[in-house]
């Protein structure tokens, strides 16, 4: 097992920021900069094509760490941020930019290619969650949460339906295909996102895929709007998602 | 045009509650102990076999008026509350009765029963609206919202097709028949409520429903679960629309 090493550290607007990686694998850690200790823990998955700071990542972190006192993690998804992209996922990007140009239908490339970074991703998640546990600030009992849209629910929903230690995820903006199977799986309460006039993911997939988790509590959430005008309010409600969630799982009796 | 009369005073929690009759028409208003002046108005429509001053209501207008100094007008529909029942009425509910002992869909009673009162009800909350306006705490001016679930969808949906003092609306758990027409008319944000494993009001009933309004921004809430599973925290959210949609009109250039 790779422990964390962290490689740099910052602090702003209440927010302690410190880069790290697990084995091969860079990511943040976002803490408050107080009261953090055996805070709950969010994961966060980042969108194809963005990285572990992008502005939403940060953004959504500002949120739960000075709203909730909560720590949030992101790690770069295989080929993306500071990670070396292979052949394969040159190879792949390629492919989507193609069939973006061409306006062929980019669905069965997304998702044969999300699928093989969640494949990789997965594995990655895990060993950050061991590393993220030993410290001492976060610790093995507390309450985790995953958060991730697009390509993070592409990566998110295999890692949650594989991992007990996960107990509440939001996710949103994929297609089911290759992903259904794995939701059948999830009982955790889920909040799922979905775009009414999604140009890319037709409004059928999106239902087929919220349908298919087993919670017993989940939410579907489907805002009027093509893909990109997925409103910037849903992350205020996966906020509260996880403080309704992740605070409760801290206050239940163990 | 009939006044507002008011028969009652009394307050608690920060809470004025005012009864009151516009007409033959009763009614309750709830308004902040202070600070109300010219503060934004939601009216709610209760749902069938309720009334003005069922819990459901009380509970949704301490949030609207505490929470964000809102007034809450809530008015008895037709045959419910302090109002009589016509003949037409008693035979409706028989109807809705038996239906239900007979464990026959109660879809197509429901929905020409509250298109009935709709009907009714319609002009009935036009002219309580106009008296409310002319309560000076209130005003003409000032941004109207309008909440109603169940009988209070069937009730609204018309309404705020026909009435453009209403800029923002929630609504939920209804079938769609007799509402598609005037929901297409529909421009306002709208959140919608629904069941996602409804007994009553099959899925595919209840998307079509969202799908009509012609909003652009409108949103769209389906919770796993059965009919009378509807979860509270969704009462939360119409709050949060309202301070979203009612507090940015009021402070929009006149």
């Amino acid at each position: 097992m790779h422990s964390l090493q962290f490689t740099a550290e910052s602090s702003s607007n209440g927010m302690v920021e410190r880069d790290f990686t697990v084995g091969e694998v860079p990511g943040v850690l976002w803490s408050p900069a107080s009261g953090a200790d055996r805070a709950p823990l969010v994961l966060m998955g980042h969108g194809g094509g963005a990285h572990k700071k992008h502005p939403a990542m940060a953004g959504r972190a500002q949120r739960l760490v000075t709203g909730c006192g909560f720590h949030v993690a992101v790690i770069d998804a295989p080929g993306h941020g500071d990670r070396p992209r292979s052949a394969h996922d040159e190879q792949d990007v390629a492919e989507l930019r193609q069939a973006q140009a061409a306006h062929e239908p980019e669905g069965p490339v997304v998702v044969r290619y999300n699928a093989r970074l969640a494949e990789l991703a997965v594995p990655e998640w895990q060993a950050a969650l061991d590393a993220l546990q030993e410290l001492p600030e976060i610790g093995a009992e507390g309450p985790v949460g995953y958060f991730g849209i697009a390509l993070g629910t592409a990566i998110g929903v295999p890692l949650v339906a594989a991992e007990p230690r996960i107990t509440a995820a939001v996710f949103g903006l994929m297609w089911p295909d290759a992903l259904v199977e794995a939701a059948k799986r999830i009982t955790v309460p889920v909040e799922f996102d979905m775009q009414w006039d999604d140009e890319r993911i037709p409004r059928e997939a999106g239902l087929a895929l919220f349908d298919a988790f087993a919670s017993k509590e989940k939410t579907l959430h489907a805002n009027a709007g093509k893909h990109f005008d997925f409103p910037r309010f849903e992350a205020d409600s996966a906020v509260r998602f996880f403080a309704r969630h992740l605070d409760r799982a801290a206050a239940a009796p163990a």
